[in-house]
């Protein structure tokens, strides 16, 4: 892919954001461009290749939002990067004028996505790829979001696994922050299984080795962790598992 | 490698192409940057340390073919691209005034390949290096090519398995068409040890989830999948397995 | 980090040196920091990450050294480039003009290092981003040494062990050749365990598959590798396992 950009466009910057997404996890893949793009510069190109359904008949879809540009196949990839208000129609990419020549039927990246990318880093217009959809007509994934149960419980959800083994739920701190009203960080108690962690640490530091805590990461969602140590491995915990709040 | 590079040529363009090559496989190695280098801007200069005789005498070596520049060890990793023709020789590169000033005996990826690399990419003819050599006399490796058995069924075999467990042939999918002279993707059958996979299919979207495929990949070369799976674990599969093809 | 340097300095050429510190190995990261930034090119900004006190009122700091400028924790990450002459001081980095504007309590890297770096690498005086700070007053790590013991032998460590499973001692090449003063290759014995190793070899190609040996490494420290093989399974070495080397 990267050759392929480079021979559109020799003086691209080419940033990998990560390989790492789980086989398949569309929704993964969703979250990380979703929080990811906002720390690039205005104007960039995001080619998002998550995309178990290549060779199918998947649209491919290119649309503009916060001055940034987002390439992806239409699987609900970019579902966090709609836009309600639809100032600007999205485009279903089939212009086989910037695609590579020959098409492999498995690898879509390098003979599609690459060139077609090349082409917009270079200021072309995402209009010339093809005909404008609505951002309502495009696939769309459901975003699990926590929610309040009967007993009065924040129920969440860990939604991915890090490589260092921390569980990153689907809890943002606002949402933990209306949930607990007054001082979310002493009054809020976690609770996944049948373990209890009683607050949210401000950092690792001031936990022992080997401990867990909660902590707001780096992504802006409630995280649990073990200083340290691989939180998957103490817990036992999958990808999926409930994670409960419960405040004082 | 990449600091020195930039050392000598500061607005050089670097790509890592792979640093999963399987330790000591020289044919893996010559596959992939056979099968790489065309997507990459003609005047590319490629850089390829599989290097297990490192500190010996081999020999390095710099090539010009289609366009692109060549630097290997002299270690038949770059047998597919040799020229019969050799419409120009190879250069036995040894012009110690390109290399760093103190050579290690383990890197000499860092302290050889990337200043010489680095100053190719300048432009700098390849003739500067040392001198020339025929394609003939370099060393070569064997490329273990499929043949049709007694039998009449065409015999190839596994040249790697990649990162998400695919099984790469060494059946390439214009050998496949002159086998299987009508409707390929209809007649051939794929025999794995004692499993058969009935057909070619078009993509993995078609296949359920777990099940096995048979496709021609990116490379152009047949491939055994498992749809959302690993298929050398599926069929405990290894590399030099042998894979044949019946057509019906 | 790299979209963050890239909105503050577009043509920043970013190289990833190591992401395969382990996990909290001050002195791992000391020590590849220490071996690689030579290689780079005068001017180059290091950003050096390895950062277990993120969120901790540990400080940061830059300081400029050979004609390169590091910023890093306060955490001893630096200890090898500290300045005994102190030519000039380094600076404590607290100028939060140049942060991102929310700073998360877990990634500094992408928050604060990655922004100030990008500053750096435009050419801002590191006076710019905070308070002179002596090096004599930053925090420093032991930095275990290899020393003569009683009976004479001279006694290392295994700092680390890299992914192929190389075991890399603490033991420099110019340490070795004052302890074995002639013929320092034939004459010394590595023991590791209750094996012994009766030579340094010169490079990898002359010995056999499978067999172990011992070497200076790239970064001119003796190490211990097994020649297609794994060194660290083959003897059971762990980190900070003893070496010794005799001289016949």
């Amino acid at each position: 892919m990267k050759g392929v950009i480079l021979s559109v466009n020799p003086s691209a910057a080419i940033v990998d954001i990560t390989h790492h997404v789980d086989p398949q996890d569309i929704f993964q893949a969703a979250s990380i461009i979703h929080c990811s793009f906002r720390y690039f510069p205005e104007g960039t190109t995001h080619i998002v290749v998550v995309d178990p359904g290549v060779g199918s008949d998947r649209a491919i879809i290119a649309l503009r939002r916060f001055g940034h540009v987002f390439l992806a196949p239409d699987n609900g990839v970019l579902t966090l990067l709609y836009d309600e208000a639809e100032v600007e129609p999205a485009v279903q990419v089939d212009n086989q004028d910037y695609f590579l020549k020959t098409i492999s039927q498995t690898f879509h990246g390098r003979d599609i996505f690459a060139p077609v990318g090349a082409h917009i880093s270079l200021g072309k217009d995402i209009k010339s790829f093809g005909k404008p959809v609505s951002h309502k007509d495009l696939v769309r994934i459901d975003i699990e979001k926590p929610y309040i149960s009967k007993a009065g419980e924040l129920i969440g959800a860990i939604v991915w696994i890090d490589r260092f083994g921390n569980l990153i739920t689907n809890i943002e701190f606002r949402t933990l922050n209306e949930f607990c009203r007054s001082d979310v960080k002493k009054n809020c108690r976690v609770i996944i299984g049948s373990n209890t962690i009683d607050e949210l640490s401000e950092n690792y530091a001031n936990i022992k080795s080997k401990r867990p805590l909660a902590i707001i990461g780096s992504r802006g969602y409630l995280e649990i962790a073990v200083n340290c140590g691989h939180a998957a491995e103490y817990f036992g915990a999958e990808k999926g598992d409930p994670v409960k709040v419960i405040c004082r």
